[in-house]
């Protein structure tokens, strides 16, 4: 018997009749004799509605202050539910307490809304567990070095039982979710996408980083440094199935590199249509042009994606840049006023109409060619490649938005992913 | 320049709009140069709705470790409107903070659900106070000595807002609720009750614990015992009232015994619907009666309130008392079931359609004949009194529930209560 950490999202969390199933499931792991974590979000709608009312009443320029504001009003929703799913196990007889990320205490820093965890007492929780209670620990916070809460991002509750998991040495992380598993991409885009029975952390990582939604980057982060078991599976499978088949479903996150990757080159394509592309054109080809751009912009805590810089020509160059779709008119603003006066440059281009799509594989290290696959198969769809970034085990390309959908079948056809191909090849 | 502490109601706080107008309205007493604290409840409905999930999922037996969940979920409330409110005054250009009760901390037993304040340590909101912030304090909760939220109950707030500014030596705690201060008695009963400018704690004690639902009665005993002045008045007045107009507005609770017990033998008429009677008939007169029927009630855990034991006759005797009405089936089945058949008696009678009515009022000390008048009074409708309960400035009488609104208006008149009477003798 081990020590499991379950997370559930909240959906699964979204009514007492959903949280009373989540508590029958939690009941037959802890009957089967396993000590239990259990670390739920804010019930759905729930996140929403408390930031909804904080923006009707919000400052027009937003400090700490109120960023900390925030991180007091948004930790209600998990302390909320957290309490209700410790009252739904004790009504199926089941010991059980929650406790909020003080509590605990998850220990963060300070930067409100979206902080780090820093250290995870595991003292309370273990107690607790050996007197044979299943606890509940409060997903997407902690507290700070003075005593303020916080909150670790959207999302951010993975991220908590993972780093509960890691704080317990748990032997493995379960996160329940709406989708039963990890893709190779993603099923509404094209239905023979099939689901990954193990991905490598790494690969899970690039997937994460790269717009697939299944789970938080910073809970991977976290379970490939600390070597925390994760899997992510279904909370929509009946809660009274057989344990054992429950405990291999979905998709193992492993950091064995196994004879895995001898098999597929390309584990998934990933895609991100929120990124909008950004180029400064006509600037002076001297060195330090990145640095003089992207500067103002870092100082503007604007996040940058891919980056392209193109060979100069008569002393003069162009450079490329994506950053998320909310920051677009801001970063065109700040480039405009401020950095092209200075530079000399001709003038911004903004192209908010553009997606980046990725294959992703832990074997594209040891294989050559992949790129090429990827770049022949785009051509063969009339797909024109605007930006291209490359990383060990990722190769990305931004294009224009309509082609989405065709790029991300046609990628997923070029490297055998169709479910019909794998059994054929099986 | 004073510190102040204003406590809103669930309703003051019902919506961003009215948190808004709260902010507006602690804004102007802190640009007046005070020091300001606010204690708010949370937001209407709020409360409610999140024990009612609770009662969805609660085990069909309550023990400690669920009533510890139910304060985990309903302190959650405060702690939204407090983050809040905290919000909407930086808005308005005044810095400030919200803290939970575990924060200050406000230090409670561990009587979840019903807990009782030990200490509040001053140290942290006195720091932001002196850096000029508004600091908002949540209602309603505190921490027990383990570091488990623990709430106090139903209109807690009051409470926590008292017990503040006791632990600050605020200058007045100032409570805006939906009424506009004390009236003599309830004015949807008797149109003619007036509005009282000044009363005496140890008579709100009084009327609080008789049914009148403007303060909680924890909150005056706490008022009381550390001399906090504490004024009742409207939060539904427009926020930019005249600062000067809307500190002397409502009805200010005092300590001093003024010239006013001269004036007014009888403050207030106050009654309650919520109780019911419950007789044990043909109980053996011997000694300790009192205890074999009331110490099994008391067990329960059932508040017993008026309690009558007529003269025995034949050796047998008859044994009353009042209960909430909420209490009234378990009691009359635990004595049917449990207590008569030891004692011998020969039945239980139970009457839920009774009512409490009483005067109140510190002259009555040093008058006779206030209790006559009150029969009198009574007897002149044609209002049989069931029982009599008095203390040293209150008198109750309990009957039939049908009379109440009779016996109210035949007393507010009978004492001189009438606005009309008021202005006639002024």
């Amino acid at each position: 018997m081990a020590l499991i950490v379950h997370k559930y999202g909240g959906t699964s969390m979204g009514s007492s009749e959903r949280i009373r199933n989540v508590a029958k499931r939690v009941a037959k792991w802890a009957r089967a004799g396993h000590q239990m974590v259990v670390v739920p979000s804010a019930m759905s709608g729930e996140t929403n509605r408390l930031l909804g009312l904080a923006s009707e009443l919000a400052p027009s320029r937003a400090d700490k202050s109120y960023y900390r504001e925030l991180d007091m009003l948004a930790a209600t929703g998990e302390q909320a539910s957290s309490a209700l799913l410790a009252i739904a196990l004790q009504a199926e007889g089941v010991p059980s307490v929650s406790y909020t990320g003080w509590q605990v205490p998850v220990r963060t820093d300070d930067s409100y809304t979206k902080a780090r965890i820093e250290s995870i007492d595991d003292q309370r929780v273990r107690a607790d567990l050996d007197a044979g209670r299943v606890v509940i620990v409060t997903g997407f916070q902690g507290i700070d070095p003075n005593g303020n809460i916080t909150t670790l991002g959207r999302g951010g509750s993975d991220t908590s039982a993972v780093a509960v998991a890691a704080a317990l040495k748990a032997a493995e992380c379960l996160i329940y979710t709406d989708v039963d598993g990890v893709y190779t991409t993603d099923p509404r885009v094209v239905s023979a996408a099939q689901r990954l029975k193990t991905v490598s952390f790494e690969e899970m990582l690039e997937m994460a980083s790269l717009g697939s939604k299944v789970l938080q980057i910073r809970s991977v982060e976290f379970a490939g440094k600390y070597k925390v078991p994760m899997r992510v599976l279904s909370s929509f499978t009946p809660w009274d199935i057989a344990l054992d088949e429950e405990a291999k479903s979905g998709t193992l996150i492993t950091f064995e590199e196994d004879e895995k990757m001898e098999k597929a080159v390309v584990s998934g394509i990933a895609f991100n249509r929120s990124e909008a592309k950004i180029s400064v054109r006509g600037v002076p080809d001297t060195p330090g042009i990145a640095y003089q751009i992207l500067g103002p912009v870092a100082d503007a805590n604007i996040d940058v994606d891919v980056i392209l810089q193109n060979i100069g020509k008569d002393g003069k160059t162009d450079f490329s840049f994506t950053v998320n779709q909310g920051d677009f008119n801001r970063t065109v603003e700040l480039l405009r006023d401020e950095v092209v006066p200075k530079l000399g440059a001709d003038e911004v281009i903004g192209n908010p109409n553009i997606c980046k799509v990725s294959i992703v594989g832990i074997g594209m290290r040891s294989h050559v060619g992949v790129a090429s696959t990827m770049f022949r198969a785009l051509a063969e769809e009339g797909i024109n490649i605007q930006m291209i970034s490359t990383s060990e085990i990722k190769t990305s390309v931004v294009i224009d938005e309509k082609y989405l959908e065709l790029a991300v079948r046609a990628l997923h056809t070029a490297f055998g992913l169709d479910s019909a191909e794998v059994s054929k090849s099986a």
